[in-house]
């Protein structure tokens, strides 16, 4: 579509603010902005003050650089919750996915990426130091490493597990298995081969 | 997704602004609005007063009701464009439809809506009575319907044709036809027959 056929230049603006988000081209912008144009006035006002809002009001936890309305997060002010795990997750999304389980009662500490050579991300760019003086205080009895299964997060896996082999702290990681409700048939190699290898009791599962 | 586990109630609603527009879910919200989390402050907030314009600022065009920054539109206010020949379309999108194609040099008529007694929409809810008002000033010569091929676009478009049936003003529809590129083993049996029907001297097509 020729920008120069929009009608205005105050909507063709907005078009190309919606056409730079992720996944959202042209087409979608312009049926986006012209939804917006039929709304309440008040609606699309508290439309843009949240985000407004989002970029100035949000902070990340200094304890565990999850996102938060607080100096400190929810999760890490909590009393209710267990201090001595620590679930460590590459980014926000992992946090809710945790979350979402309704199974985890300890804290987090939120990466916010992996250590990725080829992308020139090192220790440094990602929060391994603060989880590092977090270990150092002392609190800590158990992290459990939740990052991706892939060549980054295994590298990131890696670093932290040596960083922390001399301390007598119990490094954990998730159970890797076939899906509940997956078909053999359709699991991949290494999945199940792990899910072989890590055999349970059938007790446990009980 | 549990909503209660987004970690900033800031956060949640303006995941919740985005999930309100149409095609966008929860999923797709949170990804966008992690996506501006990122994004430089000043950026976030030119989005933000993009919105605010938009919705501020733009008016519709007092002539043609097409959107516009100004009080009458562009293409109205062009001394370059036949103000004789007049586009009817339904939406504005079909302004910019029909101005991309280049070939088009009259003015508009943007009826905001076609005529569909199911859904409650008569002659008064959409701009007949404007175009009935600017017919009559007399300076128009030609009417082009360019209306969708549904039975609401042929309602409103046989609604106008009786309107208009006294006045000695030309009145046109969009020729329809195989599109170019087209197959004919692929177009449907009422196109084709419409092609048939309305076949042209071989000369008119060089």
């Amino acid at each position: 579509m020729n920008s120069d056929s929009y009608p205005s230049q105050i909507l063709a603006n907005a078009v190309r603010e919606f056409a730079q988000l992720p996944g959202v081209g042209k087409k979608t912008a312009l049926r986006l902005v012209l939804y917006l144009l039929k709304q309440e006035k008040n609606d699309v006002f508290r439309f843009a003050d949240s985000l407004r809002k989002l970029r100035e009001e949000i902070v990340y936890c200094k304890s565990c650089y999850n996102i938060s309305d607080t100096e400190v997060c929810q999760i890490c002010a909590s009393p209710k919750r267990d201090h001595s795990t620590v679930c460590v997750v590459e980014n926000i999304k992992d946090v809710m996915a945790v979350e979402n389980t309704q199974q985890y009662f300890g804290i987090y500490h939120v990466l916010g990426g992996v250590i990725s050579p080829m992308d020139g991300i090192g220790p440094d760019d990602i929060t391994v130091n603060p989880l590092l003086e977090k270990v150092k205080a002392g609190q800590i009895k158990e992290l459990i490493f939740a990052l991706p299964t892939t060549m980054e997060g295994d590298t990131t896996n890696f670093y932290l597990y040596r960083k922390f082999s001399d301390t007598n702290i119990k490094i954990t990681t998730l159970a890797r298995g076939v899906s509940i409700g997956d078909e053999l048939e359709y699991t991949d190699e290494v999945t199940l081969g792990r899910s072989l290898i890590n055999r349970l009791p059938f007790e446990k599962t009980l």
